[in-house]
């Protein structure tokens, strides 16, 4: 496919953020090509690399990575990483191997994506946000007490239960993957942060189904490439 | 449409969480009939009315509200607001005009349902969770300090901002709406936490066009109804 497709521009950064990844990984997998612009994480919006400055507003008005832009679609910019992996599945996943096929595939793919980006992405966020004096001490003077931090791991505790017995019915049904009978874009939506689960002070072995998940995404060329690349653990 | 449609089942509540009336507002609007099974937000497994009762996690393995159950379709059962949405306006809204009726249309609707859910709806909630001693610090004995409050109003202002700048942008094309030309799935998923934004402790005023959009929602029959009769602010 990728012969006649321009390469889409991808703002994001080679780092931690979690959900950069998403976009490259989707991408990798339809073999289409990309080309990275780094932004930081700065909010100096007369930096021409921060994500806060109006070059990029213009493109993403959020001031948030990921966001691309597609040459091959009148340069369209699209935001927010659901937004992107529904783009990207709308105009280049023809056979809807990693989207629906069916109005049962494509609500089952929308509610766990829906559910990671409201009920994990955000509340995994609060964790990191308070755990490290960088954050929110920097910002606000004084770090928040152990009850704060412990009160979005428990959230994360309570999500992490819910995609193990997701995937203990999947399972069941003879499936590896979060919501379909293989890898789809929920399953890309899912990995970054439960990869990060562990590092958010969650203990993986209460969880089997989710820890064997997090290694077999982990194990998939495309997956692999992507974080051995642009998604560093610096 | 009704006549020949049964009506599809909402699971909510009367009383103030946002996300319920989303699916009453669309539903409305398309004149679809509805019943609600109205659940209670505690936490209890045996008691039937509760979120977290089997027979809800059979609906709704997250043990939230909304979900809905549709007997035209098989009872196909769906969870996540922003699902809800996607899944009524693909069986339903044959016209496209609450969903997208171009790959751009979609794309903007996408891009700004995906940062309600996971930008404001998550971000504001927390402010409501620490500012109120019956949720933290019932669950944790002790109340969050003010500059905690303060973190997340301070996201939710920044937020504000946001859409503030999306409206005054769509004003000077002019459309009165968020992502398209007319009052789409994207304006139903902002209204009900933005209605709730002064509540949260912003001053509207900084926001004019926010307000106004605000204010017109409101008016909206179907929205006014719905606050009317199942989304009080008990």
């Amino acid at each position: 496919m990728s012969a006649s497709i321009q390469p889409i521009t991808i703002y994001g950064h080679k780092g931690r953020a979690p959900n950069p990844p998403k976009v490259h990984i989707l991408l990798d997998l339809l073999n289409i090509p990309w080309t990275l612009v780094e932004l930081e994480m700065k909010h100096d919006p007369t930096d021409e690399k921060s994500i806060k400055h109006p070059s990029y507003l213009a493109v993403n008005p959020n001031g948030r990575i990921p966001a691309i832009v597609d040459p091959n679609q009148n340069n369209i910019a699209v935001w927010e990483s659901a937004a992107i992996l529904q783009y990207i599945t709308e105009v280049y996943d023809t056979t809807h191997k990693f989207s629906g096929k069916t109005l049962e595939e494509r609500t089952l793919i929308n509610e766990w994506i829906a559910f990671q980006i409201s009920g994990q992405g955000p509340i995994q966020g609060q964790i990191f946000w308070f755990s490290f004096d960088r954050f929110h001490k920097e910002k606000y003077g004084e770090a928040a007490p152990p009850h704060v931090v412990q009160r979005f791991r428990d959230e994360i505790h309570r999500v992490c239960g819910v995609v193990e017995g997701q995937l203990a019915r999947q399972k069941a049904k003879g499936s590896d993957w979060i919501a379909c009978d293989r890898m789809t874009i929920a399953d890309i939506a899912w990995y970054p942060w439960s990869r990060a689960n562990a590092f958010a002070g969650i203990d993986m072995e209460e969880f089997p189904n989710l820890k064997a998940w997090v290694d077999r995404m982990g194990e998939v060329p495309a997956v692999k490439h992507v974080y051995e690349t642009v998604a560093g653990e610096s």
